[in-house]
């Protein structure tokens, strides 16, 4: 990426200031840095010039419209904590980061279990708002809790729920365009609706899943569906001793994800969960390169976890959960795990502070201290089918390459209704020039890897966001033509985060890496 | 609506037939017929110009092609069997019917419980085509099974399983655009992804709502996921005695679809259901106007019916099931129904041919019959929120309108997740031109009844297209002009179904109504 000149951005800081206040306007080296992907691989590519951060909808327009005049892009940011994939900086270097986190109103329907929320509602804010009112539905949080409940569903963030799937419980978007017209999708568009949070589609097309991962507009607030708080909670984390048993956990899960028997996604991760949120490396080995199986071997014996551990859960009414629980117990005992430690829990008893429970947590973030340095993680998330032996071939391909790089392998296989996320957090040390030099061939070899298998990334970070948009190569590209012809027709300019998710309008192909 | 002259598209029936063969290509008298609307309240306002039928997209390519060069639209038909909402009819009269139901390759995955459907696959022949794969997933078929599966999904019909909301079933698309490109949605768009009936979202803006209920490309292919057969199905057919009653009923299922217990969409149907597809209106009354107390009386004690009834249904595993349907009765037995039928399967037993059990049926559309000339209907389908206390009102003041229109009550109150579709089946004697005089005026009326309580309808009749697009007003219809302009940039001529839900190219707003 060609950055911005920072001047361009500098000059429009009056205009902005006039706009928000100066106390909102952030432009000096601190506040820089404050905005900056703290998990950077090469720091210097995502530099903002500065930041803007308005409080409403019409300051929003009035920011755009000087964005417009001096042609300078801006990046908007729910809470910016899309850790992994960026952070809060923007794709382009020299863009002005437009933080939306002061923008925090909820608009909750108790009846009808429905949010109507701004961005900078974080998933904390929405847990305490719940929670004053009686907690009679529940959240559904991603591993790290610290974000905006809006960004992190235009993202296609997880969590651990029957609510999990986040993207897929947005009703209802309102998005100011880059020309500064203000669009509500659904039946938000029907003036006076009372169904807006309630039916997705509308009339006509439906655009909501045009605002998600995209730049085609500043989503400004967005309707989300809650679970209605269940009866009874019951599950099961159950432990594998051997990496082969990955295939056929894999294989005996998806029947019951996909017949509705289990309605959270499960996902199943490797040995170094826990060691690498409560233990630093240093503590285990000095050795350089992947670790070793002896070190797995005494990891695993710490913390009493298999090569591969999974958690079930099932919400809902008890007697439904003892029911379907029993087909759970029969299925998973004929695959001989290492362990199965029953879980259950009931409306009244003290509940467990879990992601199960949709519990905001940030402790799985302490896994950016493993190497003891200045730390990070990197995301790399193709999507698989949900089959045993392309699961464990996709691991064997991958952990080959962690350790032909020296890489610590901590990966997941998350399940969705009918797909898997090989989810990888590339564990980092800034203060290991050496590791850093390896990593952006490491995770170039990923991509091309999985691109090789027919594997596309979900998600990912700023740096593989034109690589990955590449893959998707369909007749020669004609997704990304769409991309583009929309792109120009609604922001030619490229106001609004250009190179998001490889999208760029035809003025700014240059950028393009 | 201004028509079209139908010698533009006359002159390019050559053209059309050098491309798909003269046996391909219907623009004689008959031919026209075959493809207007017969359900019609003014038969002159959609007449095609003529038909040419596909088998393949490079044909539908070269056919784009002419049609560009000439100015021409086209009115893609999946089946054309969207009957109440104008069939095979095109918005614009001279429009020339893409008719794309040769095109009938079923790819099934049976792994995974997917398949991709062209656009000629009806739901008989899904139905076929599974049952020689041994029934191992079960389809959801709408009331009236003739038409198109992927059409169905494309004009978001629903039916009456737990995949009963097609649309939301839909995963991965292939469209030629307006242009002639074609372009694969999801994971589609990456060239040998094995995921693209698996995952919905791809990377970066998700596009298959996009080419749902508008006119922005023409679906050749269309994945949909298939429900595996369940272990057991249970329920109960129930009927309620008074008109009020429709209140608490709504109350009541409301929270049961919400946390998920029931996962079909429940339909709550008034007494007409029965007699209007068994019997025809002169063996009941020879009085014109509504149905009087009386007749509906007697109509209701020779089947045996209240004036309300619905059927639930639990789909899985045996024991969950039987769980599930204590809460059910306990929570039914509360509102003292009428009666109370329960109703229960287990694989290997004999399996009723209903909508319940995905079996294709076309009985409802007997109903045409209903007043004994040429007969057809109308849907009026607004979305209304899970409230008793709104579906209560939204009935008396419909149910109002009705009898000042002297027409006869057909509805039903069909539950979604969280919204209701109060689904208006208006019954026509095309014979009778008092009555076709009055359907106009009765529909406008109701549509605007609705939008005063701020109910949009969910699909609509070519008829009121514009007419329910403008009813969806918010910001001086701000969602019209994202529409037109995604229209402008993807097919500025208006080649595509120009008007389909109320979206029209700038190049022709003079088409407008």
């Amino acid at each position: 990426m060609q950055p911005l000149d920072p001047a361009i951005a500098a000059a429009a800081r009056q205009a902005f200031a006039a706009i928000v206040g100066a106390d909102h306007v952030f432009f000096n080296e601190e506040d820089q840095l404050s905005y900056q992907d703290k998990f950077a691989v090469d720091d210097a590519l995502h530099h903002p010039a500065g930041a803007v951060a308005p409080a409403t909808v019409e300051e929003i327009q009035a920011i755009l419209k000087v964005a417009r005049e001096r042609k300078l892009p801006l990046w908007p940011i729910s809470r910016g904590k899309n850790l992994g994939y960026g952070g809060s900086a923007p794709l382009l270097a020299g863009s002005v980061i437009l933080d939306l986190s002061r923008m925090r109103k909820i608009d909750y329907d108790e009846a009808n279990g429905t949010v109507l929320l701004e961005p900078g509602v974080s998933f904390y804010d929405l847990y305490d708002f719940l929670k004053s009112k009686g907690m009679k539905h529940w959240l559904s949080v991603p591993g790290n809790s610290w974000g905006s409940v809006l960004g992190n569903a235009l993202d296609r963030g997880v969590g651990y729920t029957p609510y999990g799937e986040h993207t897929t419980k947005i009703c209802g978007i309102e998005a100011v365009m880059a020309d500064g017209m203000v669009v509500r999708t659904g039946m938000g568009a029907l003036d006076g609706a009372p169904t807006w949070q309630l039916y997705k589609f509308g009339f006509g097309p439906s655009w909501d899943q045009m605002f998600v991962q995209s730049n085609f507009g500043i989503v400004t607030k967005m309707g989300l569906w809650l679970m209605p708080a269940p009866e009874s909670l019951m599950g099961m984390d159950i432990e594998f001793e051997r990496p082969e048993d990955l295939g056929p956990l894999v294989d005996a899960l998806a029947p019951l994800r996909r017949e509705g028997l289990l309605q959270q996604s499960p996902t199943i991760g490797n040995w170094l969960r826990a060691a690498a949120t409560l233990t630093t490396r240093g503590e285990w080995t000095d050795k350089p390169g992947a670790l070793s199986d002896e070190v797995i071997a005494a990891i695993r014996k710490k913390f009493n976890v298999g090569w591969w551990g999974v958690s079930l859960r099932l919400y809902g009414r008890e007697d439904m959960n003892k029911a379907a629980y029993a087909v759970l117990e029969r299925e998973m005992g004929k695959l001989k795990p290492m362990s199965l430690r029953p879980t259950t829990w009931k409306t009244g008893e003290p509940i467990e502070a879990t992601g199960w429970t949709g519990t905001p947590l940030t402790f799985p973030m302490q896994n950016a201290n493993w190497h003891g340095g200045r730390g990070g993680h990197i995301g790399f998330s193709p999507i698989l089918p949900q089959s045993g032996k392309a699961a464990l071939a996709q691991f064997q391909r991958t952990y080959a390459c962690y350790k032909e790089f020296g890489m610590d392998y901590q990966a997941s296989f998350a399940f969705g209704e009918r797909h898997l996320i090989n989810v990888n957090a590339v564990l980092l040390d800034k203060d290991d020039p050496a590791m850093m030099k390896r990593v952006d061939p490491f995770l170039k070899r990923l991509i091309a890897d999985a691109k090789a298998q027919g594997y596309g990334e979900y998600r990912t970070h700023l740096d593989y966001m034109d690589a990955v948009a590449d893959t998707y190569d369909f007749n020669r590209g004609a997704l990304a033509k769409l991309n583009r012809t929309v792109k120009d027709a609604l922001d030619p300019q490229g106001i609004i985060a250009p190179g998001k998710s490889g999208i760029w309008p035809t003025s700014m192909m240059g950028a393009k890496a």
